[in-house]
């Protein structure tokens, strides 16, 4: 099969298609989405080698549970041993033997198949199109901030960075009821927003004043984002950090003491809940696409991607 | 009076003594302690110039309300407006209008006398003892942890530090049921520690594995103490940040995102809480003060401070 790999440098190769064990089914890819992380990885994030990519929509084509069979499904990414402490506790995601697709140990989807256990698999609703249950894993990742945060409602939010990931956060925060300004560099990006009537902003607008929000989400990808957030959330409020790259942040710890403010590492979120949301059409999400390349110019995909006007590129196998 | 003086250099004046205003008490210091953010001032931290100190025991000498009169007391340290938002949700901590003695534009408590509005004073109860009494203040900056931490009971803790303010924060979190283990470098402190049967061991012990603690209190006084609370807490876990330092933190934020960690900033406490520890004789305090100089010697106290085998220093007028 076809598959982008990265061991240092990426190249499209023909490799063969990986065999599923019991308890695994074989996914034929339909889609598949490039997320930050993968850009990351490139830069040498996790340290990853092998078949990137870990948002995608697809098809059962091959498990020993008959159920599964042709059903079209979307993912969990972390694949876990189902044993450890994390896993008894309902905590998988934190499991300390995970592979996680694309990332850790585990081949990914920017190829034509992958294999994932079973237990990982979520039926996509036949309401949600191909493009849009491609969203899933990164709109699941939006949603944990409802499970960690536990006022929303009312509340004034800021989603600082208006790229995939800011523009998903401040649609589901704004679902959840919070007053939500996102704030970002991109006119282009930023007009989407607006035309969502979301509150949509400049990082250099005057109508940001310093300790005004009770919640700020760092959603830039940049290790500068930290320290804005900082600037813009008040005392006691929270600040949820988002972006993962490959450099450390560097932050005045002294603001964070002083004004006590809780900072919350946020990562992967329930899928049940972004497939809900997709199904409700209650976010935009195919907006969000800029283009959609074929696996074999996934190269080029990844390219294109440098432009900062540029939202999210799928490849289709 | 006398009173030390810091703009830029530290000298002992010779400086007229405050006028109480309407709604404030004027207090005779008996005992003053020195704290790790007086040192941070002198870094430049806070940018405070006048009298500094912050932790005090003292007895009334002039106030309208002549039920104070007399009154052996000890003070919250943030003297607030009484009514911004802050002030009246009772979070008069982060009042936006605040001066906080000797740190932010009121003069401190290295000096003869102070003043403080009479909403700030506690009284003594009489079994406390003056050297006791003086620890209130960083007492209840430990106690701030309970209330800000859902579970304590039970759980696995580090306090990462063993100086003043961590050997507090350890006898906080054991009283309130704790499996704690105190990480420090120097002998002397540790076995201390030890002394009360508290397990104290050093920061490249064997025994100490990554993603093993539950909470982690960072309280170091060192921007590198945050990526070593980071590296001992287990994945959702929660990170206490105590340290105040005159310099930018950095980590690795992947960690915090991966992990899902926690990161509370954790400053000021209640005073209440404190003293009735101090009460019922629940913590050690007086074995940590190393020695009290004359207020005439407060330089050669700083100087002293600088020991790494130094824990409280006092100074009375």
């Amino acid at each position: 099969m076809k598959a982008l790999h990265f061991d240092g440098r990426l190249s499209l190769q023909d490799i063969p298609a990986p065999q599923p064990s019991r308890g695994e089914a074989l996914i034929r890819v339909r889609l598949a989405g490039i997320c930050g992380t993968d850009r990351q990885i490139l830069e040498g994030y996790s340290g990853f080698h092998g078949v990137l990519g870990h948002e995608f929509v697809g098809e059962v084509v091959e498990c020993h549970d008959a159920r599964w069979a042709g059903k079209r499904v979307v993912g969990e990414i972390n694949v876990t041993c189902g044993s450890c402490s994390w896993c008894r506790r309902g905590l998988g995601r934190h499991c300390a033997n995970r592979s996680v697709v694309g990332i850790i140990n585990h081949q990914g989807t920017f190829a034509e198949f992958l294999t994932l256990p079973i237990s990982n698999l979520h039926e996509v609703p036949a309401p949600i199109p191909d493009d849009a249950a491609v969203f899933t894993e990164p709109l699941a990742a939006a949603c944990e901030i409802l499970e960690q945060v536990p006022q929303i409602e009312g509340i004034r939010a800021a989603v600082l960075g208006a790229g995939r990931l800011g523009l998903l956060i401040a649609q589901v925060l704004r679902h959840a009821g919070a007053h939500v300004t996102l704030i970002g560099r991109s006119v282009s990006k930023l007009s989407l927003a607006g035309s969502w009537d979301l509150k949509a902003i400049q990082f250099d607008s005057p109508e940001l004043r310093p300790r005004t929000f009770q919640l700020v989400v760092e959603a830039t990808s940049s290790p500068a984002g930290l320290e804005s957030a900082l600037r813009l959330v008040e005392p006691r409020g929270t600040v949820v950090m988002k972006s993962t790259f490959h450099q450390a942040a560097h932050f005045d710890t002294a603001k964070l003491v002083v004004d006590e403010i809780t900072l919350l590492g946020s990562r992967c979120g329930n899928f049940e809940d972004a497939l809900q949301l997709l199904e409700s059409d209650s976010v935009y999400v195919t907006p969000l696409i800029s283009k959609t390349f074929h696996l074999d110019q996934a190269r080029e995909a990844f390219e294109f991607l440098k432009n900062p006007s540029c939202l999210k590129v799928l490849l289709a196998p």
